[in-house]
């Protein structure tokens, strides 16, 4: 089942980098012992930096279950998540991660996934980045609102 | 101006917070000297866990420039970004990153930012998301066909 799976993502990558509608990478959300939602990558289609194949899955799946996580779910991925995708897969609370290609293969063909994981083991002044954390008085003041608030929904 | 900028991302969080519309977070995109887009954290009401400020003001400051990099601006953030945002910010091509709080904040107001940057430092088997690499012969096609493919745009 894994393989079949990640067949799929490989061929949704496959397809959307002939077709001209992003970069090579796919995705599929996994239920249940089905797919739920499929993603491929749209960064210069839709003209949105973050339209990576897995986050493009993670929000069509959450908008098909209605909520905010995915928990009961498996990602299936034609290439490791950049650590954006592996971010929100955490954030989606997605049981599991199976992936295909690796960070080598992605730098290959010209894609940041591997300078990102090493740039995110550097400390903050050692980044690409520039970086600078200003301490404000009232940086706080937004989490004691969120500690107040009755209605909070965490996430 | 820095301060300003940041003053209206912490504002932009707390007042989201206090209106029940999600986390206490907010981030702003500056071009020019001017805020060219705002964001605060919509997971819950969107039902997007990848809803965080960063990412909403990326991907509004995206829809407005019509572009799908941000270069030649800053990102202002009421919060040290989380690993997904940090992502979201190198892949946005952004000039620079000012943040007020840090992650230590967000951990002490229920917030996983400071969990998922340990998690990052940790090799793929010992984190708590369950993750396996299967290697499909088929896995490097995908990045054969991008290459071969003469309208491809990188990003």
């Amino acid at each position: 089942m894994h393989e079949e799976f990640l067949r799929r993502a490989i061929q949704l990558a496959a397809e959307n980098a002939g077709q001209g509608r992003g970069g090579p990478f796919g995705a599929v959300i996994v239920m249940n012992g089905e797919i739920i939602a499929e993603g491929a990558n749209h960064v210069t289609t839709d003209l949105d930096p973050t339209a990576h194949a897995e986050i493009v899955a993670i929000r069509a799946a959450c908008r098909r279950l209605g909520r905010f996580d995915l928990r009961g779910a498996a990602i299936y991925s034609s290439c490791e998540p950049c650590p954006m995708c592996l971010g929100a897969i955490y954030w989606a609370r997605l049981d599991a991660l199976y992936y295909a290609a690796g960070r080598e293969d992605a730098a290959q063909a010209g894609f940041d996934d591997r300078f990102l994981y090493e740039q995110f083991a550097l400390d903050e002044q050692k980044r690409s980045l520039p970086t600078r954390r200003i301490a404000l008085p009232e940086a706080a003041e937004p989490f004691a609102v969120w500690l107040r608030h009755p209605g909070r929904v965490p996430y």
